[in-house]
């Protein structure tokens, strides 16, 4: 898969690099003061080869799905919350809906795989590949063929983000049992120990980790040790929406849009996206830190420092939305902030 | 101080608190998922005594002045800046102004005290006390008078503010040399080791750090161990935009109005208002953490959990400003989300 030609990710030219810093350090506050601010300004100007960035159309695309695992009793809620919430979103009554109506994010819903029928005339991008995947426990989650779509589905809908003007796009995804998904992918790619990368979901007490993590031991166990690629691992263990949000984390960066990544899914298909194309990391901007499992271990093993951490356990994108008025922020101080020269303020040195 | 009637301030009346706590709990989401968020709902709803809370007329009012203690060396940049910076503020080119304008705040900058002549037709607010205060190495900051003349000054301020339209107030400053005041008081007022509230303020290297540790102990000895009261603390180590900005947080506090704290000198302006009346904290709203010298360990003792960490070391209101979002987004669940029974979502136990 890395050699794959459609999914290949090209980083920015480094060439503005310099040029970005002199006019960083220019601006009137002490050096640094800005702090990860700074380092969010250098890396929206090198991704739009731009001295001047600007945030166009943000979106957000939020890909559901279900999962066989959650049979065996993962998550603290029953499956059948993956197709309540995608109405809820269709609706506008969801977290992420309003953040992203708060701030201006175009939002679509994609059904990448929910056991279930919706009406073929719902606001709703139909992409179905499956009614839930197989279940890992027994046999790969999806078959080859399966996640050759999930990904070049993703890929067209971050393509079509960008053709609508779009660039800066986040992913947010709706799947119960998905955070058995993201432990299984961070094992499995990152070479974290099982254990430390699994989590209570949305709110296992103590009895129903155990029982996640046994069953978690038991897909690995039945997966093998690996190295895996990242095909077969997220042919392994899925699932439809974080496949699908990985082909369109690769189309995003290819068409060189920023990615806002949200919490410990989110990241996870990032990962996955890193094993396939490694250049989309330069692309990927983190929204949102969260405590569950995987996600602390998993940014450490992505050298990546979030822009929030609120504590947020929700998923959807909800991390990547409330992120972005930092972006915003960024660009803003960059753009419209200043010089010492032009103000007449005086640096360290004494000197305008 | 604490008896002064001028400033005593009434904390919300907390029936509300179990209405706030069901309403949050009936969101289309796991319980507790939206982290800080749903802590922030809660204040606000308290302080607006609302369950339909609403944000109006953001404002920032940046407080400027001049330390005679900057004499002493105590900062990396020359006291010219003070008032240079009033001017890029006024141009509207500093960071904060480019915030400001982003989250749609009102901004207005105060002369509370900077060694400088600015022309009556500035769209500044004159309310200089003197040209600096005077070297608190020597003598106190600030005289009895001048202490109550910028309190006063800041309380009226505020319930301007709140007599424009405005429930949400963020104070800034700028002041060369203002963090080793914001040390002392620290130091003085929550008996933090002088060592552990002590930072590099705009960048001092490590021989500056040391001069000004010396110093800031020299002004210790002067004083006297204490404790102190806040007036005596604010009188003997300033300074005057420190002692606006606390009472400005009284006045706002006073008028029901939720306070946004930006970085360690506003902590310290909010730790000194306590003294004076501890209710004030019930309506502040924690931006940013600084890594800068005494912030992380005042706020332990505030036992605050900012919304922001990104490593900002400005002031100016910056953290404060940008953390407005994140209170837009506490107002914007709580108001517009769907319940579980509205959106017939089940919840942890099967049923919506």
């Amino acid at each position: 898969m890395p050699e794959h030609p459609a999914f290949s990710v090209t980083s920015p030219d480094g060439a503005l690099r310099a040029a970005l810093h002199r006019k960083i350090a220019g601006k009137t506050k002490p050096l640094g003061a800005l702090g990860q601010l700074e380092a969010l300004a250098l890396q929206i100007g090198l991704v739009q080869q731009s001295l001047t960035p600007q945030l166009r159309r943000p979106s957000l695309t939020i890909f559901a799905a279900d999962h066989g695992l959650a049979q065996a009793g993962v998550s603290a809620y029953p499956a059948a919350v993956t197709p309540q919430m995608v109405h809820n979103f269709l609706a506008g009554g969801a977290a992420t809906n309003v953040f992203a109506r708060q701030q201006g994010f175009a939002l679509q819903v994609v059904d990448a795989g929910v056991n279930a029928e919706f009406a073929a005339a719902l606001p709703l991008r139909h992409e179905k590949i499956a009614h839930g995947t197989a279940n890992a426990l027994h046999q790969p989650a999806l078959t080859a063929e399966q996640l050759q779509r999930c990904l070049r589905t993703g890929q067209r809908i971050a393509h079509e983000e960008v053709a609508k003007g779009g660039n800066v796009l986040a992913f947010g995804e709706m799947g119960i049992g998905n955070t058995s998904s993201a432990s299984l992918l961070t094992h499995l790619l990152a070479g974290i120990a099982l254990a430390d990368c699994t989590g209570r979901g949305t709110g296992l007490d103590d009895a129903g980790l155990a029982r996640k993590q046994a069953v978690l031991e038991a897909v690995v166990r039945r997966v093998g040790a690996g190295p895996h690629d990242a095909c077969r691992a997220l042919r392994e263990v899925g699932g439809f929406e974080v496949a699908m949000m990985t082909g369109a984390m690769l189309g995003a960066a290819q068409k060189g849009a920023l990615i806002i990544i949200d919490g410990f899914i989110a990241s996870a298909a990032l990962l996955a996206a890193m094993h396939i194309a490694p250049a989309v990391r330069d692309y990927a901007v983190f929204g949102h830190r969260s405590e569950e499992g995987g996600h602390p271990p998993l940014l450490a093993h992505l050298q990546a420092k979030p822009l929030l951490q609120l504590d947020l356990r929700l998923g959807e994108g909800s991390g990547a939305v409330l992120a972005y008025p930092l972006l915003q922020a960024a660009c803003g101080f960059l753009n419209d902030m200043s010089s010492f020269a032009e103000a007449g303020v005086s640096g360290q040195d004494g000197q305008p």
